[in-house]
């Protein structure tokens, strides 16, 4: 059985936001996944205090905040997939999401102290809406994030829609947030499977025996290339400095 | 047997970018899979000539122009995995890797014309090196590229390096990189087994059923909502126009 | 006189983002500038509410929440120019830069209630401090964002440091963060001599006017373009299709 | 006199991208300034080598490479301001403008050969038009791009079309396209008339008689925030390690 968490970030609850979460869900629950929705907005969610730049092992779950977070950590340790649905503020998540996204770090930074990401192999897809631009900045930035925190990102797990209007009418924007619940599911039950930690320290010493053989290879490659590079190099400063001369 | 072709969007064959590529190649054969290098410069890529703007079938396989994107389109698509390598020129992929990019249009658009992405379902990584800032825009950028062309994104599949100096003496990088070669075999492996399409237009019917409960949902949590959100737009008006009046 | 202000939104006093806001700050104040210093964190920051989502003039000056941003809201008002130095927090401002940025959108929207924002024409840098990638795109963000509230940016407003350690001990990087607090300083002044406003909504009827002129050249171009065009496309098709008929 | 160069970046001489920019220029005009408009297609634009990376001197004006790169860098030189019109694929400028871009390196770079950068002080605007999501994020990376290269970005310098069909329909983004043409001309006057250099590397003498009194500031909020900080650290591990003791 695959749980999916829809993360609701918008604090209109009968908006764009949440019309396409509900219908990704939807998608969801008919291949079979368990959901639950939450509103950020309902949560108290204090900002990150960045407490691992001061030391490492010091951010971890739970979080030293005493908030309305650990209820949240606890729902996605509990899910196989989230997907996080927000509004787009100045081209990017609302401030809500970005403190819920500083908090999760408290999951990431488990690699300093339980040897792995406590988010690692689970999977992400994102929904984004506004009036303007700024979506796929939105699903972007949001995909580099997860992904460093050890989410797996899908084929196609992402919709959103950039104009006014009610989402509902759209076919089309409707059918890709149907296929982002579809999507997760999918890779959720592909992932599971998997027995094998993703993140792998112990290819160090694989890294440190292939080196020679890199080095070697690349030095051969230099030597090919040498005489063609270092006359480029010799033109291109020639051709400035005559010009400069020139004035 | 998983196939990963590893695409070198540098000029310069004996730089990072082709250093920390060659790890993760590496370390993808070391899980079995079969690798290729690419070098883009090594190509004659023309840039887009955007036929879909004029005629939405008009773009596909193969593409209309005439040049060595005909071979690299082959290679993409007898491969399981791509991994992108890029310099960051500008805080963004180079121009060379950005025609590539413009021209694997080609290869999605035919979900026009086939009725799905030839990418679909592959697995990609990037990697991105420069001297200063911008490697995770870049990495953002083409993760929300790739998985709009029905790629899907691994944990932990990239790695980067924003410093002067020999990336092959930083051993944590070189690890990361290993990893995004452990990562794409992995996930290329997991979701070979899956049989099924990714993106399913058929799910537009279960749309149309769903959408009078979605806006049954909506409509109560709007009847809930409506007294205190109608109260915070008059408040807030009455709260500017006061202000205004004032001066 | 020029009026800056410095806007820190790292809970860390004493860290890099922090120390580079000084250093640009006392640069401003070199060329006769008087500054002020604000911690974000030190300000109760309500997140963002979308009244403008509910009805266009619902959001303005003051704002509807009753918090700090009340007291910040004046301090831009009063100022000719802004630093806002964040740290970075998963390749993008602190939630609590976010909520702020978010709440400025009551000055900007003023468009809609006074015909103009209310932060036009002042000035703005931006420097981000991180261990990690996203300078450039917190930075790209940003003035992304400013621009669109009518902030104009002066060249090399930035300034970032991706690296661990004392930034204190990075000249390079202090000559940026200093050049950042001169460039503001000159720009407010260049600017303040300018008594027109910026965008002027009385040029529609400029723009119709010269609407038939864009269409005639269009059409022009498109009599020249058009049978290579259609050519291409018609080759493209003839190319795609072919193709899957052989399969 | 102020002239403006405005760019096309768009393979279609007859769609959106070009419209927008015509009606930037015309404004311009009306402005009373001098415009010229490029097509970047129409010009032989090869990839940037990379040779900065071998050697920080080997890149300057004229760039090495010999193609039609000499005539569009001495329009930029010519110009006061500079309006760059792109298409957006995938999210980002056309492989074509990127090249233009990577090549415009050649400017910047004078700061190692000439003490500044040769787009220093020029003024630019940017439009960006596709049929998807996508304007901001381009936005966003040609402003971070301008400004590290030495142009300043005016109030509301940018126009932005996500929309299919004719922009030419659509009063707003073509008064949005008419006040790029107008901030442009009205900043290139305001800072035609600052004599002085923007970037200083002399403020290095100044840096360095400041930091001690920087260290102090930081050391005494140190003082302050110590113990509260300590406090935190302290606690969030004992939090983190007697959960993981727990299990």
């Amino acid at each position: 059985m695959v749980r999916v968490l829809g993360i609701n970030g918008s604090p209109r609850k009968y908006g764009n936001t949440i019309k396409l979460l509900l219908v990704a869900l939807k998608a969801a629950e008919k291949l079979g996944a368990e959901t639950e929705l939450v509103h950020l907005y309902d949560y108290d969610i204090k900002p990150c205090l960045g407490c691992l730049c001061d030391k490492q092992t010091a951010c971890g779950y739970p979080c030293v905040i005493d908030d309305d977070m650990k209820i949240l950590y606890d729902k996605i340790l509990d899910s196989n997939a989230v997907i996080i649905s927000t509004p787009i503020y100045w081209f990017a998540p609302s401030g809500v999401v970005k403190n819920f996204i500083d908090r999760l770090t408290a999951l990431e930074n488990m690699i300093y102290i339980d040897g792995k990401s406590w988010a690692e192999g689970k999977v992400a897809g994102v929904i984004a809406c506004g009036n303007d631009s700024g979506c796929i900045q939105v699903v972007a930035n949001l995909y580099a994030t997860l992904v460093s925190m050890g989410f797996a990102i899908p084929p196609w797990a992402l919709a959103y829609f950039n104009t006014r209007g009610d989402v509902l009418k759209d076919d089309s924007i409707l059918l890709d947030a149907a296929n982002v619940g579809r999507v997760i599911v999918l890779a959720a039950q592909a992932l599971k499977r998997l027995e094998r930690k993703w993140y792998d320290s112990d290819l160090l010493e694989f890294v440190r025996e292939i080196r020679r053989s890199v080095e070697d290879y690349i030095r051969a490659e230099w030597e090919k290339e040498k005489s063609v590079r270092e006359n480029i190099v010799r033109r291109a400063e020639k051709k400035i400095f005559s010009a400069v001369k020139r004035g």
